[in-house]
C-alpha cells in the first residue's frame, strides 16, 4: 500500500509500505475512506520533537472495515467505523471512568501510520464505533474530524466545565480550538471568546458559535479578557495549543474557582506552582478519550446538527501529502484532509 | 496589647503591641480566646520566606467580638466568632461560587498578626462566623482549628472529589493533612491512605479514619499507594505540604480521571507539562476558602460530630510562643495552641 512516512523534519514522502495484517485476535484492518494531518504532526515536521528514522505519520482514521480477528465480536467487516488515536479496551476501570485514552491496555494506533491506505486498528471492539450505515461522501470529512479533533476541543470544553449560561474563553485557533468553540456552543456556554488574528479562522469561530473575537495576546488579551468578563475572567477556558505563553494565558484568563480544559500537547510548559495555586483554577486535560464521546458525536454528525468537517480547508489525494503539511506548517490550511 | 513579632529567622518575641482599632466601617474587634502557629508561619521563621522587617505573626483566631464599625450588621460584640485567614464580603461573584478566600476584596487577617489578644478583622460581616452561644471551653481548640487547618484540610478534600465509595491518599501528616484525613472520612471515603513515617502522627491519622498508614516516600511511595489501589492509584489525593517532591507524589499516585486537591502552600514548585497532561488527573486547590465551609464545621464541631481540636499537642501562654515555633520546627509539636 501507499502511506506518508517522515524522514526528517520538512521531509515527508509517500512510499511503498507493506499492507498492515491481523496480528493480534482483538485487531481489525480498516481501509480508510479519509485521513488527515493534525496540528500535533507539525511538532515532529517542524523538528520540535526529535524524528528517529523514518516514521509512518498519522493517527486519524475513518474508513471501511477489511477483516477482524478471530475475538472481534462488535465489529464487523463492511462497516464504517470511526476509532480514536489511542486504542482502548473500553472496559478497564480507567475506561469506564471515561478516559480510554489511558486504558490500561492502551496502544497508539498511529504507531503504524493513518495516512495510508489501510490501518491497523488494536482492540477493535473497544476502540472504534460504527455508523448507521455507509456515510454519504460529504459526511465524511466530518466523521474524521470526529477522530480527533472534534474529540479533542469537544473534551477540552468538558473539562473546563463548559455547560449553560457559562462564560468561555478559547486559547488558539487552529482546528482544535475552533472545535472548542463548537463544542461549548452545544453544550450551551452563554458567551464564547475566541482569540484569533486571522481572519479566515475568526469567520469559522463566529460560524462555530464565538460571540466575541479577541485578538489580542499574551498579558494584553488576558486584560482584554477580563475587560469582557466584569474584571473576573471567564468561567471555562479551554487551552488548544501547547506552549507555555498559551497555558499561562489560560490560566491567567480564568476566574478563581473557574475551569481551564487543556489539550495543547504541551510541550515545554513548566507550570510556576505559586501561580497556579493563588489562581485557584481548576486544571484538567490531556490526551483527549475520544472514545468516550464518539457514540454522542457520531450521531450529531449523521443527524446533521453539526459541521466539524468545516475545518478541512484543503483536500488533497493521499500522494500529495507534503504539500498538505507544508500548507499547514505555513498556516495557509487550518487542516488538510487526504483521500487515499 | 501583647503580641508575638518575627524579628529575624528563629527569632520570635511576644512585645508590646499597639492595640488593634476599628479602622474602617466594617471592620470588627475581637478579644482572642485562643490562636495558634501554623505551618505555613514556618516558612518565614525557617528563613524560607524573606522576613523583611519585624513581622507580626499569625491569621488563625477564634474570640470574643469586643467592638464593631458602624456598618457591621450581622456580627454584634459578645459574639463569639471563628474567621478565616483571609477576610471576605461574601456577597461578589467569588465569594458566591465558593471562592472567598479570592474575593475581590480580599484582605489578609494576619497582616496585623493573630497571635496577640486583639485582633482587627476587616469585612465582618461576610468573614466571622458566630458560634450558638460562648462555647464551653474544652471546644475552644476545635473551634480555632476550623480557623484554618481544619478548613483547608476540608477543601482539600472537596478539591480531591472525595466521596462514598472512593479512594483517599493524603500526603502530608501535618495538622492540614492530619485533618484532610477526618474530612475524608465525614465526606465518605471508603478507603483513606495516609503517608506519615511518625508514629504519633500515624496514631492520629488512624484516630481520624485513615485506613492504612504507607511510610515509604517518592517513587516508593507511589509504588505502594499503587500496589494498595488494583495497581491504578486513588481516585482522591490530597497534597498538604507544598514542595516539588510533594505535589509531584500527589499526581502521581493519582490514577488517570482522578483528582488531586492540593492546599499546601506552592514553594519551588514547577509542575512539568507533559507529566501533567499524561497522568489525566484533576488539579484544583490553593488558599482554602474557609469561609464556605465555616458555617458546616462550626456545627459539626459546636455537636461534638468531629474533634479537630486534637491536632494540638502543645498549647502554651502566648507570652511563650517562641517556645512553640521551636516544637513546631522540630517537629516534637504538631500545632501549638497558644492562649493570649
Amino acid at each position: 500500500m501507499r502511506g506518508a512516512v517522515l524522514h526528517a523534519p520538512g521531509d515527508v514522502r509517500v512510499e511503498d509500505r507493506d499492507d498492515p495484517k491481523i496480528t493480534e485476535p482483538t485487531d481489525a484492518v480498516i481501509r480508510l475512506t479519509a485521513t488527515c494531518i493534525c496540528g500535533s504532526d507539525l511538532w515532529s515536521y517542524r523538528g520540535i520533537e526529535a524524528v528517529d528514522g523514518p516514521s509512518p505519520m498519522g493517527h486519524e482514521y475513518a474508513g471501511v472495515v477489511q477483516e477482524v480477528g478471530s475475538e472481534v465480536g462488535n465489529i464487523r467487516p463492511g462497516q464504517f467505523v470511526v476509532g480514536s488515536f489511542f486504542a482502548s479496551d473500553n472496559t478497564c476501570a480507567i475506561c469506564q471512568a471515561g478516559y480510554q485514552s489511558s486504558c490500561v491496555q492502551r496502544e497508539p494506533v498511529g504507531a503504524e501510520g493513518a495516512q495510508a491506505e489501510y490501518l491497523r486498528v488494536p482492540l477493535a471492539d473497544g476502540t472504534l464505533v460504527a455508523t448507521p450505515d455507509i456515510p454519504p461522501d460529504d459526511l465524511v470529512p466530518s466523521l474524521l474530524a470526529a477522530s480527533d479533533v472534534l474529540g479533542t476541543g469537544w473534551f477540552g470544553a468538558v473539562a473546563a466545565e463548559v455547560g449553560p449560561g457559562r462564560s468561555v474563553v478559547v486559547v488558539g485557533d487552529g482546528a482544535v480550538g475552533l472545535l472548542g468553540v463548537l463544542a461549548a456552543s452545544q453544550l450551551g456556554a452563554e458567551r464564547i471568546i475566541a482569540m484569533s488574528r486571522h481572519e479566515p479562522r475568526q469567520q469559522l469561530a463566529r460560524d462555530y458559535g464565538a460571540t466575541d473575537i479577541v485578538t489580542e495576546r499574551g498579558d494584553d488579551g488576558v486584560a482584554k479578557v477580563k475587560e469582557l468578563t466584569g474584571g473576573l475572567g471567564a468561567q471555562s477556558v479551554i487551552e488548544a495549543v501547547g506552549t507555555q505563553e498559551s497555558m499561562l494565558q489560560a490560566i491567567r484568563s480564568t476566574r478563581p474557582g473557574g475551569h481551564v480544559g487543556y489539550v495543547g500537547v504541551a510541550h515545554g510548559v513548566e507550570l510556576p506552582g505559586d501561580e497556579l495555586f493563588f489562581s485557584h483554577v481548576h486544571l484538567h486535560g490531556g490526551p483527549a478519550p475520544v472514545r468516550r464521546f464518539l457514540p454522542e458525536l457520531l450521531e450529531l454528525i449523521w443527524n446533521r446538527r453539526i459541521d466539524p468537517g468545516k475545518v478541512f480547508d484543503l483536500t488533497l489525494p493521499l500522494e500529495e501529502a507534503a504539500e498538505g503539511y507544508r500548507a499547514m506548517d505555513e498556516r495557509r490550511a487550518v487542516k488538510t484532509l487526504l483521500r487515499p
